[in-house]
């Protein structure tokens, strides 16, 4: 198979960086360049930024020379991962998208545009085709695909069979979300050193709306039906490092038989990347776990590579009918690990050539 | 005023020695008995203690001699504060409550005995009167009387004044409590550092039982006809060493006319105790926090020495009709404070000479 | 007594709000004026401060009116307290001396200054008497005071009666600082959340440095003979809130007897502002622990609101005389609180009427 | 290659579980029987085990059954590695030494027998030699290997250049240590939860003692001549998960000509394992940071699997020649991955066939 060429926008930013390890060995992808803001441009790459992943920064990544986000200047690429920041996302983004780069971007600018897909690949899959109604690059080579929040990830691979089997009524959550959501040097330590913050700016409304996207139903036009139901959330942040946990209670639409008819829908659950060899495919998506002590960030956060989401704590719920716990990586599976998922679909399905 | 002898069941346990730090330099009472397990009885304190709290063991304090927990021993006590452990708690509260000494107890035994009252004083002082119905002591001089669990306390006070205005149809919460919860040397740091747990053992179950009896209404009889209203909470355990925090979501039974109702509510609301002077009431029972980020538990559970509850982010429910966080102090307001608070009622409204 | 009219300088950063939870209620001083920078200024208090202290924002400062630190327009004080950034330290605390303005400051910048007493009361009070060889103010009302950086606080006062009894050749040091000691944002939760950065930027040269001059001799021309060993340091930021705690050996330059030689030394050392009743001055300076589990940060670091330091495990040194830890609250003792004390020396010494 | 099938003595404590999570997958051993206490023999791994790891337990390692560890029960192994509690450790490893099989132990009991190897294979491999002199088995096949404390790893890794380039003629250090290494449950969160603990029990001896053996002489009569220099160390206890981190300061015998002469020592010091493909022998076995703000230990102690140990801020020292920071991972690397890379090289001499 050919491997393909990357950039990656936002390369020095946290998110950035974070595609840069990710895509390190990577068999279908070769970083060739990065982009950043103008300030950077020009310097090496170990020069321009201030490297916070724990893995050591890739000698041939740290001798690469940063280019603008500029497509006439990243000209070389197959497609880019973009970790922008949203204050510029909007016109970077979309520069790409029409000089016929696909762009898969983490950042949120175009999450709600009706012809982007916001992409969970085990959850719709099929929205992918959205991108045929996207009109950036007439020649239809460039276009734009999102993936979600970080926390909106693991709450809807966690209700993606319960949806399907049961409908849902309404949800009420508190996620518990830990610092590296807020990027580098994000939350100040004397904030969060053994405390919680009961407030993330902007977080509830995203948590409360793309879901809604996300179990859109995909018309014959192509464009989406959004799913309907009222979605409470207080979002928190703990001081933990990686890993977003969600306590959740659900209402459904048809009433389970018991609880353990709800169980065996999560346990029996088949993810539709299996036999697809998605080189970042969690074997098991969605792990279920029965010891109610789990699943914890600190030691679950990473299973899979961090592209696993858990899920525990199963029981009937004294308000709505059922009650559980969900666990994802908020940096790979929420962000740069999720889209690096999205390309390999985008690959599979034909979408990048 | 005269003051009142004390004696501390359970007093080298965490919930003891918070009793002994609280108790120092109380106007009302001086802590003259020092109740532990055979194994502790006969040593001097500092001996048998393993002294936790943050305040130097005092003097007088660590020369007393442990005495074992029986009312024939300690017979010299106006009243007993119990932080026994519920494995012991039946019998040796209620020896002394036969023998004519008043428990005020901070275990969970004697919780939902129908003539215990589970007070707490600004939310149904009137429960006081249940203890009429007691039957330990034929005299009338001894009697039991418990605090709840130290997630309940912060829950009702911020309920209370809601319940009064609009009645309560159900609540969904998730609780984000600090390691202190759990005792000494309760909660492994390996467990814990950087980590959530999403499970407390018997948490769950009192958080939903103990409101009602909370918020029931005392009959003519001198027995409680309950509250019954549905509460779903999910228990988890964060890395915070004092205060219990809740993110809560309410239904009302009547609709408050908006968002501003419930808010001047809570505002407005006024403890019972106002006015009477208790020297471990707080000025302000309930703080209603305007600024989103508030309140938090490293920053804010030791406002008024630790008996202040706070309430923010009070807003409208996506799915219900109010949501909002709640702050306490788990070992002083939610328990051993909580508890001295308690016999300051009792003594005020006459239980105790 | 009269009080004082006291004025904050760099009143709207984390050691001017120090100052201002500090002087809450002191029986000496009044705080009358908050000087900030020029965006601050002509704003109420409340709107120019990112208020963090755990204590609330009282309410006659948060109505005040921040003004330009220009002494001409911070009139109507008898001192002023200077929590000023280092950049712009130097010629404001400057102007405030030349106008005849006392100026009692935590900023690095005059500590070397040949005329400025680098203070700590309890260890060299007689430096005082620098003062008069200051020209700042021709009258000899204004004048600048310096405390030292916060490792060197504990440092000094726990070597004072070693000091004074053995002689010191050489320290050897480890400090673990706590994420205050940077202010805020300072240390980002990314960097230190489970967690040690062994590294301070421009720590360690202080440690190394300013001892030398607390510990100088006092000639009659009120000049200093500074004082003269090594001290290597390695300054290293670990996960507490508050309290930097340092792992001390040193070598003297006479051998004490034995260990008890020593430690009878440090436990009989009597503090020189025993008997003056200043109100920040702690009953006992210097706490020496037996318990070799103490002094902790966390425990031990606000013993005596903050102005106690403490000192444990003294122990024989395999490499040189003896070996201890010692523990100091960084912002209260060894900034605010530490200029607090300060001011309330000069004015028991009759430096400020 | 034929793979050697390896027992684990205490095989569900803390050290037990790692070794376990370490060999799944290794190329040269396969876990055949596990050994625990007579509470544990007869039940299967994963009902007798409180699983801590973060991998998750291997289904076939979960299915096996626990036997007694005695020699006689566990004949069918090639050798064990012992993660046994210091208070049974002796008689049971002198028994498997005694029936022929070699014992690669973590536990500190034989560490200072005269003819055991206190065993770190880059620092003192030609040790492996006093085997010979053991006559637990008189025929030459069972013997006892040790590793070093998890403190002392890393200290004599950064050491070994130094000490064979310029002699070393004293040492003063502070650890700051994870809570790791304490087992399990090992220190209580309430105990470093915004913490430092300046005392660890029985571990200062030990890092000044290990360390004498480590660098000793092997005489040809497979004696040992002892090394000979002071070390003062202050054991600390830190809030970090994984990851013993030293501040030392070192005296040589013969003065390097300048800092760059020691650091070049270190960058050129080539491990002698090197070319002898040890599965898990580190391709760098000690990592020289350039960048003053590292090693960190949750950044750093998982370099090359947890067996990587880094050394930084190599500066000139105030009172001795040069002081540096140095980090291990300490349940591997100080532990259990020691103890593997004990045994690997223990075959690849031909002492266990």
């Amino acid at each position: 198979m050919k491997k393909f060429n990357v950039g990656i926008l936002g390369a020095t930013g946290a998110v950035g960086q974070k595609f840069i390890s990710l895509l390190q060995g990577h068999p279908w992808f070769t970083v060739t360049a990065l982009g950043a803001s103008e300030r950077s441009a020009g310097k090496k790459y170990a020069e321009a930024v201030n490297w916070i992943e724990a893995v050591e920064l890739p000698d041939d990544i740290a001798q690469m020379t940063v280019l603008e986000c500029d497509p006439t200047k990243m000209s070389d690429v197959d497609l880019v991962f973009s970790g922008l920041d949203a204050v510029v996302a909007t016109s970077i983004e979309e520069s790409f998208a029409k000089a016929g780069i696909p762009v898969i971007s983490n950042a949120k600018n175009f999450r709600s545009h009706p012809n982007v897909p916001l992409l969970v690949p085990e959850v719709n899959p099929d929205h992918i085709e959205m991108i045929k109604n996207q009109s950036f690059d007439p020649a239809g080579k460039g276009f734009i695909v999102t993936n979600p929040n970080c926390v909106v990830v693991p709450l809807v691979l966690a209700l993606r069979p319960l949806y399907d089997a049961f409908g849902i009524k309404a949800i009420v959550l508190t996620s518990m979300q830990s610092v590296s959501g807020a990027g580098y040097p994000g939350v100040a330590s004397l904030d969060i050193l053994g405390n919680v913050v009961p407030f993330i700016g902007g977080e509830e409304p995203k948590i409360a709306s793309e879901p809604m996207k996300l179990f859109g139903q995909l018309k014959s036009d192509l464009t989406l039906e959004m799913a309907d139901f009222p979605i409470e959330a207080t979002a928190t942040r703990v001081p933990t490092i990686e890993g977003h946990m969600l306590a959740v209670t659900v209402e459904f639409e048809k009433k389970p038989q018991d609880l353990n008819a709800v169980i065996d829908v999560l346990k029996n659950w088949v993810s539709p990347l299996n036999g697809m060899n998605l080189p970042f495919a969690p074997k098991i998506a969605l792990k279920v776990y029965d010891d109610e002590r789990y699943p914890q960030p600190r030691k679950n956060a990473y299973n899979e590579n961090g592209m696993q989401v858990g899920i525990g704590r199963i029981r009937k719920s004294n308000v709505f009918d059922v009650s559980f716990v969900a666990l994802g990586h908020n940096t790979i599976r929420g962000a740069a690990g999720g889209a690096i998922l999205n390309a390999e679909l985008l690959i599979q399905k034909g979408f990048i050539k």
